[in-house]
């Protein structure tokens, strides 16, 4: 048995997400199927993050266990012929057996993508989301600030949440100018389900006026989900790598 | 009665084409509907360049006569109100009665995208023509030099073509490098129908190895089209801008 970890990158627009269910084409249900298909037997794929029904990845990594003997880069092509072109293996890697995609991640990158201009060119529609009109930067990297480090995210994740622990450590948020727009790039060693939207959009909500810089400490301290802003969009978000 | 001129994005992957047909989705029949609908009467809307299905346009221009008073931002927002998010109005314009989209055209420029390297990225799948392996930059230079200048291109249309004359000048190809991979820029005073892809698939090819950069002068003055390469795929063709 060879422990393998691939890099993946998908247009999640026409997935139900990352994880595998029963009536849906999702990011995990197509990769173990094309692992399954190459392996003639039932592989298990493991995934780093479970991205969101429309959310888009630059730099997933998932792992498996393959029994067949086969070299890398025809794994690596032998699965992209598996696979629908939005979604693409880009770099196969043969592991020690004790790495594990999602257990063994020490950091994840992703961003979120806010196109401010009066018209979305129609070449970046699925990955941005369109708020017309300036943002003030200066207030949202203010607000940012005020979640930078490890705290407790209750505030910024959904209610239902099954996880035992909310406390994550955010290294650092930074806001990026784009053409026409401005991207939020979150980096922390873990995220809550909608954890990054719900954190885009209160500073979307900050950025247009609607809210001052100044709440998002309390809203943190608060640990209630209805006092942060709403979820943006999930076609704004990206999930750029994930560090070993 | 006021002249208008409009530039307009789209990507052409989902649509029949420029021109209006009955049973199918094209560009003209979705701008048509969304004018006319907004004017009230039918509405002819004039398109610089019909670009077949699959292509897509960066500055493709159109014109047509409103009846309706209204302001230039106004009617743009109204347009994109009333069209699909793959079609864009970017610009509106007020212009003289004389002016028509196609027959004031003076040049275009298209662009074709090569991608070479091994994996395509899911987000430009849409927009690119794959080959897989390094081109010989330096030899397609030089065989789209003996493109370049007036003549008769009957060599790279289609043997069906209606329009009179086939002689076409053009003003410049260039090759300009891309992230994994290349784009041919394709600047002339009119092009004749495939003529684009039928000069990027015969570059390619010897890109590639499989004809001498020197073929490229006699397939020229032959005026055979079976003497030319193949006509590239639709997808790596976008329409770029459009000289008045």
């Amino acid at each position: 048995m060879q422990n393998v970890r691939i890099t993946i990158q998908y247009d999640g627009s026409d997935y139900h997400g990352w994880q595998m269910q029963r009536d849906h084409r999702t990011i995990q249900g197509e990769l173990t199927r094309a692992v399954s298909l190459l392996d003639g037997r039932d592989v298990t794929v493991h995934g780093a993050g479970r991205t969101d029904a429309g959310v888009h990845a630059e730099g997933q990594v998932a792992s498996f266990q393959l029994e067949r003997s086969i070299a890398p880069m025809e794994l690596r092509d032998a699965l992209n012929g598996n696979l629908d072109r939005d979604i693409r293996v880009f770099d196969v890697e043969f592991v020690d057996e004790n790495f594990h995609a999602r257990l063994s991640a020490r950091r994840k990158t992703y961003r979120y993508r806010v196109w401010t201009g009066d018209v979305v060119i129609p070449f970046v529609r699925r990955y941005v989301c369109h708020h017309r009109g300036q943002l003030n930067t200066a207030e949202m990297i203010r607000a940012a600030e005020a979640l930078t480090g490890q705290h407790d995210f209750t505030a910024f994740t959904v209610s239902s949440s099954e996880v035992r622990s909310h406390v994550r450590n955010i290294e650092m948020i930074r806001i990026e100018e784009e053409t026409s727009g401005l991207a939020i790039v979150v980096i922390a060693d873990g995220f809550l389900r909608y954890m990054v939207r719900t954190i885009a959009g209160t500073l979307i909500d900050i950025g247009r006026g609607h809210r001052e810089a100044n709440e998002m400490a309390a809203i943190l301290e608060s640990r209630d989900r209805g006092r942060a802003g709403p979820c943006a969009p999930a076609a704004g978000l990206t999930l750029m790598r994930v560090d070993y």
